[in-house]
Formats: C-alpha cells, structure tokens, sequence
C-alpha cells in the first residue's frame, strides 16, 4: 500500500490522531469530590483571588493552542479548514512526544484578520502560548503583530519563524562545511511568502551582508513600483545593488539559494551562476525545488530539502517544540528575535562534526528540544 | 488534610488534571512520515475534496468543547475565567471518564454574548459538539439560541439542560415512590436562574400541572409588572391561579419543592405547608437549600440534594456525558426537548426499585451513559 493510502486508512480507522487523557483516576465518589464538587471550588475560589496562579492550578501551564485558518496548508493552498485540521493533530502529536507540551489543534471558521485576532484572544486564556500555522500572507504578519499586541503569552507563526530559525542553523553549518564567512555571504530566498519573509529578517538581523528575495514577479528591489506593505519593508533589508529581473540574475556569485516556492523550479543552470561551494536548500514540500541527486551534479555542495527521505532535512518541527518548551517554562511572554538567532546557533552547534550530509540534527536526537528550549529567555 | 486543602495540594502537583494523549506512536522517521509529512497532505487532500470526511479522518468525531466565560462558576458567582478553568477541566475528566468523549476546556476572556457567540462560531470545526458551562442568566439563553441557530451541531448549556433531565428523573421516581402523579402534581421551582428556567421548560412540556417558580422577588405571575425577556416567558408558562408572594405562599400545597438558588433559604415551616408526603429537591451546592436531615424532620418523604455525601445525589454529570455520548454517534444537530424527556425516562427507568432513599442511579453505574445515549435520536 502507498504512504497516501496508508495515511488514509489509518486516520479514518482511528478518528484522527490525539485525544484527551486524565492525570487522574476518577474511580470513587472520593475521587468526584476531589476533582470535581466539591473539591474543585476550593481551587475555583482560590484562583478567583490569585489570578495569576491559573498558571499552577490549571491545565495553563503546559497546554498551546495550534491554530489555522486553512488558508495556506502544508503546499496545499487554501484548502479550508477540514484540510487544516490533520496537520494541526500532527503538530500536537509532535509537540506531545518530543516536547511533552499539551497542545490543542483548532481550526477557524473565518479568515478574516480581525475575527481571527478577537477569536484568539478570547480563547487564550486556557493556554500558556499561541502557535498559528498555515496562515498565507499577508494576512498573517498582521494577525501575528496584533495577537503579540493584545496577549501577555508567547505568539509565534511556526510558518515564519520555526522555518527561519531551522534555515539559520542549518546555514551556520553549511557555511562551516564550506569554510566560508555567512556573515559576508550572498544568500537569495526564492519565494516571498511567510517562511521567505522570517528568513530575511532573521538572516538581516544576523547580519548577512547581501540578501535578495524574489517573488513571483522577481528580485524585490528599489527599483519595484509594486511593492507595498511587508514586500515594501523586506525590499528594505535586502537587494544593495538593486538587481532586478528573474532567479537566473539573483543567483549570479550567491553563495546560498532557498527555495520556499514551489517544486521543479530551480535547475542545474541555476547552480552554475553561483559561486563556488554553492549551497541550495530547496525546501518546497513535497516535491523540492531541484531534486538532491540532479543539484549535486549541477555542482551544488550541500543540498537540503524539506523530506525526511533525504539528507539535510530542514524541518520547522526541529523548533517548535523546544522553543514553545522554553517558552512555558520560563514564562516569556514574547519570542524575540535575539531568542530566535541564539536557538539557531545552539541547534547548529550540537552538529558536532558538520558534514555536506549533516548539517542538522535529527528530530529523534533527545538533546534538541532542551537545547533549543535553553535558548528562550 | 481537609478536601478543599488536598483539593488545592493536588491541582498544584499535577498542573491541571487533564492533558493530551497521542492515538499512535511518533518513534520512527516512518511514523513522521505517516502522521505528519508527507502523509498527511493526502489526508488534507482528501478532506479538501470531501469536506464532510472531517467527521471521520479527525478529532472532531469524538470531541467536544466545554466553554464557559466564568460569569457564574458552581455556586460562587462571576469569578471569572481563571476559577471557571479547574471546573471545565474536571467536566472533561468526567466526559472522557464516563463516556469516552475528549472534552477540550476553554474558557473565554470576554462575557459579552456576541462577542461569545462568534467566538465559538470561529472555533467550532474541530468539535462534533459544544457544551456550554457556567454562564449567567439571561445571557446563557441567547448565547445558546444563537448558537443552535448558528452551528449545524449540538450545542447544550449543562446547567440549563442537564440539570433539568437529572431533575426530572428523579421527579418520575420520586412520584412513583410516593404513588403520587407527577402530571397532577404542583410542583414549585425556587430560583430563576438557568437551571430554574429549563426545569420549568421541561417540565412544562413534560405536563406537569401546576408549576409555579419564584426569582428573588417572589413568585412570577401574571400580576408581576417587572418580568421581561425570559421571565416573561416563564411566567407564561407558570403558576396558572397566580399566586403571589414569597416562598411560603407559593408552597401551599405543593407535592415538590425544587431548590435551585441558594443554601439554608428553606425552613421546616415552608416543608409543613406542603402536599402529603412532600418531595424536596433541594439543589443548591455545597450548601443545600435545607439539610436532608432538618427537611426530614419536618416531614420530607424523599429529600435529594447535589452532594455526593447524601443519599439522592441529582447531579448533571449523570446527565451530559450520556447525551453528547449519543449526539456524537448519531450525528444529531440539536438536542431537542423530546429527546430530553426520553433521556429523563430512560434514566429513572435504571432504578428497578425505586425508594425513598434510591431514586436516581450511581454515577458508576455503568448502564447510565449508554442509557441515556440511546435517548438522543
């Protein structure tokens, strides 16, 4: 049977993939009284003059709310909720096993941002953090501002930033491999949508030295009449020299390209106009924008996809879970940016012996939830 | 230690008592690859397509969200949503306990009832059901009605609905025990609040004779000229010779008293003014209306109360696993106030013998949610 038939039966055969569990036995009426009446209004009345103790007293403590709004799912589109739904189960699974966090799929019936915002909030107080997924641009830099506006919890778009911060440390470790500077390197994003957006302003944060980004159109550049809200800010940070045109003009003397685009649009002529030990991360899922085996004859020196089928796999769930583990540990009521570029390096660094196949760490490797986790404070 | 200490000591421990569970296990890259990507595009794939197979290859077919906005949590008013949080938990320790059903607690940073509304209306694809809690009147009453009307799925506000099935059970065998009919009888509701108003309702509907339900003003009546929205409404349906008065007027006569307001508000005096063999339901909790062995004293035949310590425990949780128990297998969009006196029927019918000191079955009983699960058709 093929994965797609499996994953199907599967699912239906168990009704999704995550399901409620209590952390104690309700045997005997002593139980009832404890948990429930009337021993829970003891905690009821405690909580309603210590507020702030909700964080002990409640599932709070250990429990995100995993998000979407179907509109951008997996490289799906705009599929809608139903399509949403299994992949945020996904997530909570991935949360539950490698970071032991509670986390709670919900889907919305809306996709208007200010709806999605007020929903948000007024759900919020069950949870420790907010993690939006599949959300498109530009919609989804707004609801994430806001959300971080109105809420004293950690918000992240696990889109943009699980993404940006996996591609920084994978970018640290190719570079090392290569033995080449990432802080004087040109690296072009190939897709401007929320991963494309995160990793520019990670990598300018970081301080790369040339970054270009391409939309569908090209190279956004001064030169751009088009470009208006968060394409107008990114033209910003990156492009010094004003290149304009198409992905063969961008990638002449890059040291690094990442597709966050589409499948089978980056070719072997792509490769050829970069400079030496060219780096390519094509990250598209499920088909990567050039193929492993068809980069590396083109000459690539380190290839990374997005599969778990191929060497270098760059991977938001390698984030995620330490980040929002740290996050509710330590009670951060924001994931900054300075958080993000030290997760990045401290999952680099557990790569001991970086190699053109090992640029990251597994999922499985126990060290990289609390190695990340230690890097939100 | 005392409960309400222990109580206290415990929730701290465990951080909650309720948290997620996966159905599978994530130990292999093949695992990942099945449950999250790349296997499930093609469950999102599917459900893109299929958009009712949400029903079946999710979380949504098993469960239910259990919301409250903390405006009157148990008996101890508008406290919030921090001290609302540890109830919705133990509801869904008793929904997975008792039924099977993964009840999700969420409570709500907002009391006002659009705001509600839509906030549940945004949230409500990922649950076969929504299980209103806590919330005060009479804005429970719209936020419940806007919702059936909203959402082609059951929506029950517990304290309303689930008290007044458990209440009419034991009203069925509570008559029988005293060979009195209960379609002849005159019953008075003390208290207008949520659980008042759906026990009039059902009641009504069930062809009681006589009903007549007092607020904190005294008896509603045709004669009082400060009733609107519901309780004008109640008055319509009530008290057909329009008594007034305070309790005592009201209970001359009566074959059963139901206590839903507050503790030690009915005295020996009110019980002697009652039909022969007076039935007191007094519900008010932890505090009971009257105290079981006072009401007996001054002549009760059958006393029930909410506690678990007292003989005649008349609890909803003997009521709402079982209901959304059957809701959820049979798809059903509404609970509708047929199936509501079924599940009532149902429920008295478990007591083969019914006495004075037996006239609704355990909570461990485990007939009791299949039972009233195959009321809900």
């Amino acid at each position: 049977m093929s994965l797609e038939k499996k994953a199907l039966a599967l699912h239906k055969k168990l009704n999704g993939k995550i399901e409620m569990k209590n952390k104690a036995p309700l045997k005997t009426a002593a139980d009832l009284s404890l948990w429930y009446t009337p021993g829970v209004a003891a905690v009821s009345t405690h909580l309603a003059a210590h507020k702030g103790d909700i964080w002990h007293y409640t599932m709070k403590r250990n429990t995100v709310a995993v998000i979407s709004d179907g509109s951008a799912v997996l490289g799906l589109g705009n599929i809608g909720y139903e399509g949403a739904l299994p992949v945020m189960e996904g997530k909570a699974m991935i949360f539950k096993t490698f970071a032991g966090i509670d986390a709670v799929p919900l889907v919305l019936a809306t996709q208007d941002t200010k709806e999605i915002v007020d929903t948000i909030v007024n759900i919020s107080p069950a949870f420790g953090g907010i993690n939006l997924e599949d959300i498109s641009a530009p919609r989804c830099f707004e609801i994430e501002k806001q959300l971080q506006e109105r809420l004293s919890m950690p918000v992240m778009h696990d889109d943009q930033h699980g993404t940006a911060i996996v591609v920084l440390a994978g970018l640290l470790n190719a570079f090392r491999v290569a033995k080449k500077s990432l802080n004087n390197a040109k690296v072009v994003v190939n897709g401007c949508g929320p991963a494309g957006a995160a990793i520019i302003k990670l990598l300018a944060h970081y301080g790369v030295r040339e970054l270009i980004i391409l939309d569908s159109k090209g190279a956004l550049s001064g030169k751009r009449s088009d470009l208006h809200g968060f394409k107008s800010e990114l033209a910003q940070l990156t492009n010094p020299n004003n290149v304009s045109g198409e992905l063969k003009d961008a990638l002449v003397g890059a040291d690094a390209v990442i597709g966050v685009s589409r499948g089978n649009i980056i070719f072997a002529e792509h490769i050829q106009l970069m400079n030496d030990k060219p780096i390519v991360f094509a990250l598209a899922n499920p088909t990567p924008e050039i193929m492993p085996d068809t980069a590396k004859k083109a000459g690539a020196f380190i290839v990374a996809t997005g599969r778990s089928d191929f060497p270098n796999q760059i991977n938001n769930a390698l984030v995620y879970p330490g980040v929002f583990r740290g996050a509710l540990d330590r009670r951060v009521p924001r994931i900054t940016i300075d958080m993000k570029i030290r997760a990045a390096k401290k999952l680099a660094s557990l790569v001991r012996r970086p190699s053109t196949n090992a640029i990251v760490p597994s999922m499985f490797d126990k060290r990289v939830v609390p190695t990340i986790a230690s890097a939100i404070y």
